[in-house]
């Protein structure tokens, strides 16, 4: 089969064997597959990454293998392994969390090169972890219930609760949109997000934001005139934003730390500690809380359509991934390995 | 009424005016005075608080009017201002959040030029914020509840809740002590102290530690035999524990941040977000938190008799705040501004 296999900052078209299902796995066959932004980190950032794995313990990888990356995919179901129940019936369309249980340990899809991903023809699943995605939903919904997912995740993790808490987004990329569709979903009128980018601006406002700012021009926080604490998203990724964001949030805030800034940032703690603010760092989600992204999309409650700007074959990719660099282009560009469309 | 007046990181005995009760003020006699961490830190770094305050958009203060410390403190009532209730009587013992109240606007007590603190024969209270000493209290206990409602804050606003999470207390001064005393007072069976000194490791025991340990020795990590979420507390206001803490803690713990480490710190964020941690900055305590810590204490329900460790007059205060620079020395010094005792 063919899959696009990235070593060394570069995408090659490669034909790998049929990747064979082992006990209680699933063959499918990749229907779509979203260009997340961890998969632009692992594409600029591969080796950093793998040093740092490294230095919490995890054992380290031969990255010369080559990496087929691709975790926010919708499959269909093509073949079982030994030891299947086989509820499911091929042709069956499904997500999941993206990882396979192997001696009931997690290890990861797309993000390594032991389990390839969905950047391919086809891949595999754990057949306990997979989710049906009802008739009706588009294979672009569901392709976006993983991102989806994180953003129901941050949100669940923040101190929102019932609460109509005044909320700044900073970053509207695809993370920063999802969680912006969250909290309009959650019932929050007063959202206020920022971002460098004119077009991430509009789909900021198309999403839910009641406003969109650039930063340089307007604080979040002055445009957002809040009389107490705010709950901030940081979704940029960038080095510095978290100190400057607690040198700005009102008393009391909540800053969820939803992007992955590389390397060392530093801060006040003083300022952190005469405002009582709260840092809450996240990373994926539960499976309830995926299933709950799957269930938002298909009962229409979770307004999606925006955020994919884009689709391409494999042999798009790099295209792809250059034009993600830029945001006033895409959000979110999905591949569909049986397609030759390129951008 | 004689004064100690801190100037330039030098104190001297002065006298001063004796303080006269505004509207709904009382003049109180000072009992004792407990010296605070944060008072070692004016003492240092007077200069430093008062540039990060203006920074911050407060009217900085002219520090060669000198600063009479002291918020620690049980006073005895000796008068009333106008416009006073008076449901407090002469004589009767009190304390009360170290602020006053004017034109609604809370004024810090003995941390700042304008309103001086108990390091002196008397000082001022708001009326509407004093808590009344219930007999049998000793002197001691009340000058305690100061730290004692910033540990039951610190407590409060961590994600403890009803559990019985494991705990570790990073740093075995005043308010690492006084949380370990709330943190035994609330029922958490496993905490983990940590000190370099092994006075202060003694003391953490004595206040409910199960086990303390040297940091360079052990990790409290590694002694704690945790196997999910831990909630730290970060009580040494000392710059790169936080780091360290990030880069130790088990995933979903939190870290409390109760110490104030001056300038910038530095750390990780990726590894912050791929262990999922809270960081709660905390500050002070509410009036109710406060009362709490008072009835605690009335109702012989937290431990505090270990915590002070000395008695000084004002001639001794100097003295004293160069030994507590010293953790095998004393924990908590309490001043008696009636006495002409010495270390």
């Amino acid at each position: 089969m063919r899959a696009a296999v990235m070593r060394q900052q570069a995408f090659a078209i490669e034909d790998r064997p049929m990747p064979v299902p082992g006990p209680g796995e699933v063959l499918l066959k990749t229907r779509l597959c979203g260009i997340c932004g961890s998969d632009l980190h692992q594409f600029s950032h591969a080796e950093e990454i793998d040093a740092l794995a490294r230095s919490m313990g995890a054992p380290g990888q031969d990255l010369s293998k080559g990496m087929v990356l691709g975790h926010e995919y919708v499959g269909e179901v093509v073949g079982f392994g030994p030891g299947c129940v086989e509820v499911l019936n091929v042709g069956d369309r499904v997500v999941s969390v993206p990882f396979l249980l192997r001696d009931g340990a997690p290890v990861p899809i797309g993000a390594n090169v032991e389990v390839d991903g969905a950047y391919a023809e086809h891949f595999l699943g754990t057949e306990a972890l997979l989710l049906k995605v009802p008739d009706g939903v588009p294979d672009e919904a569901a392709a976006l219930v993983e991102p989806l997912g994180i953003a129901v995740h941050a949100v669940a993790k923040s101190m929102l609760g019932a609460s109509d808490l005044p909320c700044v987004v900073l970053g509207c990329g695809p993370i920063g949109l999802a969680i912006i569709a969250v909290l309009k979903m959650r019932g929050v009128t007063r959202i206020v997000a920022s971002d460098f980018s004119q077009r991430r601006r509009q789909l900021a406002e198309t999403m839910g934001a009641g406003r969109a700012v650039h930063p340089a021009e307007q604080s979040p926080f002055a445009a957002l005139e809040a009389a107490g604490p705010v709950l901030v998203f940081d979704c940029t990724g960038v080095r510095g934003v978290l100190s400057q964001t607690i040198n700005a949030a009102p008393h009391g805030s909540q800053i969820v730390v939803a992007g992955i800034p590389q390397g060392e940032d530093s801060f006040s703690p003083m300022i952190a500690i005469a405002k009582e603010l709260n840092l809450q760092f996240v990373l994926y989600y539960t499976p309830e809380e995926f299933a709950a992204a799957l269930q938002a999309v298909a009962e229409g409650k979770l307004d999606w359509r925006p955020l994919v700007t884009g689709r391409v074959g494999l042999e798009g990719i790099a295209e792809a991934f250059a034009a993600l660099g830029d945001p006033e282009g895409h959000a979110k560009i999905v591949i569909d390995p049986w397609s030759d469309a390129r951008l």
